[in-house]
């Protein structure tokens, strides 16, 4: 195993175990943009099927919309069929659904891919759905809550649907973006990352450069942040 | 009253109720360093005490200490003689008290400080004391905690001591930096503030520019942040 893999997949354990995200029996649904974060976690998944001592199942999801420019799924089906990934795709028409009036954003993108992926893991007997959020995207909305929201919450590792036996599990939550990049690289896979330009991305990208001012590029710092929020102290807050 | 006067009036109104600071009857001792914040909160609790429902007395005491250039503490107690705010001052050798071998630091003064006032309070039958922190050092501390600490914790707006009877109270907590510096530019009194130059304070300079860039300089969003803290989504955290 090489470096970048290894740091990947031991982060990956920790949080695994952690948050105690994979039960006996488990049938997870890998939500698989194309990007380098899911399909990271599809090859992370994929190894650890092999070995890990709760026997689990698991496909990879790919939800196409109508946003951007229509992506070449071929590059990932490949990759998937190598690494012994199970793969399947549908269709959603993101914009097709707007109603008249209504202005395309990432928030309905994103509401209308994950209504897609609970209703595919309800209807095909899937347990969890995994996404590959990692520990900068944690921090980030912990950061864009607080500034835009006024509120400390953020995406939680482990979140459980009260209305449906399903819970979202994010494993990639310990790794660092750059970790998961120096995979990407490793592994010598190109992602085909969102290339749709609406509003939601440039706010990300506004709220990245905040938590580097924040940090310094410190992972030790970044790292804190991400700490603090399992280490609330009630006592001492406004 | 002018404009920056009644903004900050209000403000600690509000902060004041909000956090029930004040019962009747109570001792007040304010920690009044000749800064412009707790200047401005021995002003505030002057004019308050004319007209607040619950009588209240207090003092405004300055802890002088063997950091820094001596200070001359008679503009200060000539503003406090025109303003009706009874003045005390006590010598503290913070220096003098180090352990040979042990470094001057912020934290070690600060705690100094406070012990003083503890103590002055005890002795003399205080209930509450009364610091002059602000919003924005509250917002500030919430970031380093998180930062350097890897927890979500600040100096809150009340603190009651588990040891004495006695609780800290922070009037301004709902005030900026920028309405204090407002006020006491329209009051026109010169602030003698720590000169001291020792790391504390350029750390918190250095949080104080990674506040900026976190808010662009928003009062929203800073008061977002301040928010935050009361509403923590505990369900929504890693």
């Amino acid at each position: 195993m090489k470096n970048a893999e290894t740091t990947v997949a031991k982060l990956s354990e920790v949080a695994l175990r952690r948050w105690s995200m994979i039960a006996p029996g488990d049938r997870i649904l890998i939500g698989a943009s194309g990007g380098k974060d899911s399909t990271t976690l599809a090859y992370d998944l994929a190894v650890k099927r092999r070995w890990w001592p709760d026997r689990f199942e698991f496909l990879a999801l790919h939800v196409e919309t109508d946003v951007g420019e229509p992506q070449d799924r071929a590059p990932l089906e490949a990759l998937f069929r190598d690494w012994g990934v199970p793969f399947a795709s549908i269709r959603v028409p993101v914009i097709g659904r707007l109603k008249p009036g209504e202005r395309m954003n990432c928030y309905w993108c994103s509401t209308q891919r994950r209504t897609e992926l609970i209703r595919y893991a309800l209807a095909e007997g899937f347990h969890k759905i995994a996404l590959g959020h990692h520990l900068d995207d944690i921090v980030e909305t912990l950061l864009m809550n607080m500034l835009h929201k006024g509120e400390i919450s953020t995406m939680p590792p482990v979140v459980r649907y009260s209305k449906y036996p399903l819970a979202v599990i994010r494993p990639l939550a310990l790794c660092e973006e750059r970790q998961i990049e120096a995979f990407a690289r490793e592994k010598g896979f190109a992602s085909v990352t969102c290339t749709c330009g609406y509003d939601g991305a440039s706010r990300r990208k506004e709220v990245r450069a905040k938590i580097e001012a924040l940090t310094g590029g410190s992972s030790e710092l970044k790292r804190n942040l991400f700490r603090s929020m399992s280490r609330v102290n009630a006592e001492y807050l406004a």
